[in-house]
């Protein structure tokens, strides 16, 4: 076989129906952001960061970079091993407690990635628990797909969000284990789930209930505990996932949980045993995020203003734009082709970088720009977004909104 | 189902055999390696790591930390998103060009971990090259094994190093797509591949080879290539992987090779695709150790030299050890219980810390000490080990080399 022309041939294939992916060269500035440079061709344009998922700006906040430039000078820039051999510190441990209590959980543990963490937790859990099958809300995110796949557990998915429909399905399952896995907020549609409902359905069949809040966590809740903590739920949740590479500005993966069953995934996940350890200097800023969030409120009332703001403004412009009660404003596009057009125009003419979203990340139609209003973004840089959307939109006569 | 009392029961059950995992409690501290504080009832002990995979100390190396401290400064402290969505950086780009450019080939491409590089790349070549089948050494690591699993790919096991039988299952799979997947330097026995003869039984055969440099990437070859660049085999692998978590001293993955490659993994491997991008600052540390090591080869000769002594010093005092070509120095004890027990009282009594390798990382039976000279471990350190190894060795009966 000819590997090369089969990878041409694929890709190919790919910058046909406009799904090839072209990543935007961008450097971040420390306490510049949500303004980047974007490097292209030799030359440096300065871009409003419209898409990051460093939803707060925390990833420049003072704590936290204080606590990563001092963990790197006093400890040195790697773990060195795996959490067992030789990669286990202080700061591991401490971040574990941290993210323990942010959840109201006895136990956390650690993962190199939010995808990992869900990959091997569902994993571990699919293929451990004899006779499970695994209940998969159909819009869960691929790094649970996956996990699931891995485990090769029985699975069922039920209709997004919709409880009853997963209430049908655990019941006609009898009465074997089950594992009932779903997202507080979706990622790409921004919808939040009807969380009490599916936790009631898990403890009427005695199931398993893991919730990913990695879209949630630091921004929803009093101490940034994630929807489940707003709502009242997280006790009754057995599993909370979460990220530290979003609202918290850092990266990382976790779950938390009991004792036992978090000791149970440490000891037999292979994508946690077999894997370097964080940079001690990563998780002391994390914790240092995690613990400053937990005291304030201020970014979080900052980014909902930040988000009604834009959502009201798109609305006045005519801007079509999908409702939820999130933080996340999907502008909708329907065309890949049109889609990396628009963000395009949107970054060469007017220095607003909002990727295109396309096919796999979202299904094959609903392409759009995914807008991620933070606290410091400014009512200009709105204004400014606002603007040059209803220009293209009436260049390119796109279809608006009823006003 | 009592899901608590199956992750409890299950839990003992390890317990009861000697593979439950306790994590030691070590603070790093940078320009003491391998020196290190063990945290312990509130109590710190200075300690002596001997079991690291921080193989060349290079996380306290000045340009490594100076590269993490000046870009956290700089850039924040993380990426803010995925490599498509506002994630990509100018130093991650500039890392990949480092890592290409290290391997004598086109491309490269980050993963957040050498786990998660192995995984995503085998299982999206397994599952995207239509009929492949996958030809795997029997010693693999997990990281292989999972990726491998995960493609659904036919899989064909051959004996461990042994060319011969590879070259065999190669013709008897007659003439569909092939890929050969390997490691140069093994991690638990230390024993390195006969990499020369599996390329030409590759090539003969029109497979597609794939080797695993982890344990080799900075301390082989006149610029840190790999055992694939010392003996001059690097232009004819495919896939060259590697990690800068170890010899680099930092965290994350990586895989070089021809352009359409790594664009065909970047563009179709979900653990690529929906993953945070590590800190532009993991980045740029990254890239200086790996710069420094092209550079200086005093680093190489100085493990050696330690590795050397060491094992000289074993043999005379009767110690049994496994022989090998490489850095890695596994003193076998075929117990788990035992293995334990012997890393406890060096911990306890002699301030020497060699964490226990039992199952799964190595098999039932071949429970060891892996032990891992450096460059900073000195003569007093040395003989230290031996001396404390030889009092066990007498106390414990265990059987002795013939010296």
């Amino acid at each position: 076989m000819d590997f090369e022309t089969h990878f041409s041939t694929r890709l190919a294939a790919l910058k046909e129906e406009g799904n090839y992916r072209v990543f935007a060269d961008i450097e971040r500035r420390r306490g510049a952001f949500p303004t980047a440079g974007r490097h292209r061709d030799g030359e440096v344009q300065d871009v409003t960061v419209w898409c990051s998922n460093d939803y707060l700006g925390m990833s420049q906040h003072p704590d936290v970079v204080g606590a990563m430039v001092e963990t790197v000078q006093s400890c040195g820039t790697g773990a060195g091993g795996t959490r067992n051999i030789s990669g286990n510190t202080v700061h591991h441990l401490a971040l574990e407690r941290e993210l323990a209590d942010l959840h109201g959980k006895e136990a956390a543990l650690l993962f190199t990635s939010g995808y990992v963490s869900n990959w091997a937790s569902l994993s571990t859990l699919g293929s451990q628990i004899p006779n499970v099958a695994i209940f998969s809300d159909e819009k869960n995110h691929a790094s649970m797909i996956e996990g699931i796949r891995h485990s090769r557990a029985d699975k069922v998915l039920w209709r997004h969000n919709d409880w009853r429909d997963l209430d049908r399905k655990l019941h006609a399952a009898g009465d074997r284990p089950k594992l009932v896995a779903f997202e507080s907020v979706y990622s790409m549609d921004g919808d939040i789930a009807p969380i009490r409902e599916i936790v009631e359905v898990c403890e009427a069949h005695g199931a398993l209930s893991y919730i990913d809040e990695v879209h949630a966590v630091g921004m929803y809740g009093p101490r940034g505990g994630g929807v489940s903590e707003e709502r009242g739920l997280a006790h009754r949740i057995d599993l909370i996932e979460g990220t530290l590479g979003k609202a918290y500005g850092v990266v990382g993966g976790y779950v938390t949980g009991s004792t036992a069953l978090c000791d149970f995934i440490r000891s037999f996940a292979s994508g946690f045993i077999f894997t370097t350890a964080l940079p001690p200097a990563v998780a002391a800023a994390a914790r240092a995020s995690i613990a400053h969030l937990k005291g304030s409120g201020q970014e979080r009332q900052q980014q909902r203003a930040r988000v009604a703001e834009l959502r009201a403004k798109l609305d006045r412009a005519g801007i079509p734009h999908m409702a939820n009660d999130s933080h996340i404003i999907p502008v909708m596009i329907g065309d890949p082709v049109k889609c990396k057009m628009i963000s395009d125009i949107l970054m060469r003419d007017h220095g607003i970088y909002v990727q295109p979203i396309n096919y796999p990340t979202v299904p094959k139609g609903t392409e759009r720009l995914r807008i991620t209003p933070g606290p410091l973004h400014g009512t200009a840089e709105i204004d400014h977004l606002v603007g040059a959307l209803s220009q293209l939109w009436a260049h390119c006569a796109l279809s608006r909104a009823v006003a």
